[in-house]
């Protein structure tokens, strides 16, 4: 007997159709914004991944060196590649460029609740707007997919921030800080206490005094957005300012702004994000994690040597999703349901075969014996797979020409001529008859 | 700018819309048979491999060590996870089990025309029934989703054969022959001139007449198959002819005995295989190579620690089948529509933003304004992403509470008011007005 890895899941059925619920509404949402479908590959050259974030990523990473030589790695995101992908045809493609797609990413990092090294994303991007359209756009079928997925404006929101408004004010207070160090700082100040958020802040470049002080201003609500202008008194500030509420206005108009809180502490951990970003939280507080996140990253495409390309995107992760779906209780069932059992008694089989493909042809979901078994036997099996209605077919019923037809909920049966049964009927039941 | 890696693919959308369609089509084929969706990890333990199939195996994985100092490797194919998944839930799931799943696997060998390092594979497997009717239900699957893709007889053959007639005969030569080797040898032998393929026999130990003869005994056709049980003379080939008829003659019944041939050199290269194997190949001989193949494998739930469980199993693969529809003339187009596109003229953004809400809750795929574009610019952008209605939202309009309604194809547009659009309309186009 062999093992699975840790943190890589095995999904029997009673756990995928769940899980195929929640990614098919996530994509029908997408598509419905008009995201086309991409197929993006499971491997990358190592160095694209180092090139962007520094070679301590390797550690994350399942990192190998393949039989060619090459230093390749399982993508443990999708923002490279789909980054890769555009400068490659960055010429032939109408923009904006809306694409969606659902897969499996790989990191090696310690598996808890909610995080495996496996783990399944689907992944939500628009190349080539700069407009806050674009940013609701996003914001906007985040929203709708939630909602979809039977979530209330109760039990989720996204705290929205921008990444220019936390990089202009600490360049305000310090025009040296390293404010890549310091955005990261702020990423990780809800899950360290306060006095080591403003020892990392100090190691970025700021004093402790300037640390209070920038951490002051994180509290910063919607309504008083100008002040942060005033004290910084800085081009990049006021633009950054004017930009949030630019999106946070067509998000209204988009139906997404009452889901949407000012964050300015959210931060996103990723170094790429330029703009506005935002993570979604379980309004409750009870899944106490970021549910997933998003926002703008508009230098990336053109550090992978592509012309410069405004991009902002979303990336909703199964796993923490399920949390937040299963403590809101709209975790999807497990929606296991046949429509026919076709059930042999003596050599039917002939005509059992025909009634059976009639009726998949017509798409409903057949089964019938493959294990030769009774009667018994063979109503035992239609029961485990939830049969609505069973066809009995019989030699007895066939000397009359009919079958039975048994509805499984009420347990009631009745003789139906083998003529009607499917016949005409697209989906006959009990009750048709 | 980064390359790719060899043998693995980007699928823009223009290539995944019909690559997405053919998948859906398999798996809404094999859903109305009652196979459930799985889901499967990208990795596994490499002896799980190395036990099946040797130390050679290795050279064609992704293998290599984890941070953990696992010898881990990419899945080559499915078959040996479901049965570990079978083995670990074997006494909850209810017989027969009945699994479908699309995912990619990896193989690390050359690539060529329909052939890539990574490829996506939709399995199906049966387990728990020994009976001629899983055999045929997997062939009536395979013929089924085949023909649901738009072939016809005259497009693909499933060339049938039985490793147990195979070993069988071989035995009956002499029973100290490596029947493994010779039935890789006869898996090869279509793809070798004769006398390599008489070498391959010999060195599994049949004589060179030997070999002569059983290549001629191959040749047998299905009317004299009692032949074979006459020359062989034991049950065991006796027992597989029987079994042979048994499935073809259920495959009949279920509509799918038409595309089947039998092909005693029909072996299929992986070992694991014990009764009825088959494989689909183009019926016009333009694509050379098989397709895709299936068949029986029994032993291997118990050689991976299990009950002893019967199973069998088909595992279409895309690339392969795309050259098959592609020649054919039936592989889907693009795909690429937009229901609509609701363009802005000035300050109209909110009037627009809700008739684009209203459509999308319709279930429609609408784009809007992303880009602060001209009228020109988005209306080509419209024609881009082959938008069939342009709804267009102009100041001058709104002012006589209307919107104007653009066909698309015809070009034709007329004034239609804000109140009736969509209003009741489920999915409102030019002729509804």
């Amino acid at each position: 007997m062999y093992d699975g890895l840790k943190g890589f899941r095995d999904f029997y059925p009673a756990e995928m159709g769940p899980r195929r619920e929640v990614i098919d509404t996530l994509e029908a949402t997408a598509k419905r914004y008009g995201f086309r479908e991409i197929g993006t590959p499971a491997m990358e050259r190592t160095e694209m991944y180092v090139d962007k974030s520094g070679e301590e990523i390797v550690e994350e990473l399942y990192a190998f060196e393949d039989k060619g030589d090459r230093e390749v790695s399982l993508t443990p995101e999708l923002t490279p590649t789909v980054a890769r992908m555009v400068v490659a045809k960055q010429q032939e493609l109408s923009k904006p460029i809306k694409w969606v797609s659902t897969r499996p990413f790989w990191r090696y990092e310690q598996v808890q609740q909610g995080r495996f090294r496996e783990f399944y994303q689907t992944n939500v991007d628009i190349f080539g707007s700069a407009e806050p359209e674009a940013d609701a756009e996003v914001l906007a079928f985040a929203a709708d997919a939630m909602t979809n997925l039977g979530l209330t404006t109760e039990e989720f929101e996204f705290r929205v921030s921008h990444r220019d408004i936390l990089g202009g004010l600490l360049e305000a207070f310090d025009a040296d800080v390293d404010t890549r160090e310091a955005i990261r700082a702020v990423d990780k100040s809800e899950k360290i206490d306060d006095d080591e958020y403003h020892d990392l802040l100090y190691e970025a470049g700021l004093s402790y005094d300037q640390a209070a002080e920038f951490d002051a201003l994180l509290d910063t609500d919607e309504e008083s957005l100008d002040e942060l202008i005033e004290f910084a008194g800085t081009d990049r500030v006021e633009a950054a300012v004017t930009n949030l509420q630019n999106v946070l206005d067509v998000a209204e108009d988009f139906g997404a702004r009452e889901y949407c809180t000012l964050s300015l502490e959210t931060a996103r951990g990723l170094d790429y994000y330029t703009g506005v970003v935002f993570e979604c939280f379980d309004a409750t507080g009870e899944v106490s994690r970021s549910v997933f996140g998003g926002g703008r990253y508009d230098d990336l495409i053109e550090s992978f040597g592509g012309q410069p390309t405004p991009a902002v995107g979303v990336a909703p992760g199964l796993a923490p999703l399920s949390l937040l779906l299963q403590r809101a209780g709209v975790w999807p069932d497990e929606g296991f349901t046949t429509d026919y059992y076709v059930l042999q008694v003596g050599d039917t089989r002939e005509v059992a075969a025909e009634i059976t493909r009639e009726l998949r042809e017509r798409g409903h979901v057949v089964e019938t014996d493959l294990s030769d078994r009774s009667f018994g036997g063979q109503l035992d099996y239609a029961d485990s797979v939830d049969a609505e209605t069973v066809v009995i077919v019989g030699e007895q019923d066939l000397e009359d020409d009919a079958v039975t037809v048994k509805d499984m909920r009420s347990g009631d049966q009745q003789q139906v001529p083998l003529a009607e049964f499917p016949g005409d009927h697209d989906r006959p039941t009990f009750d048709d008859f």
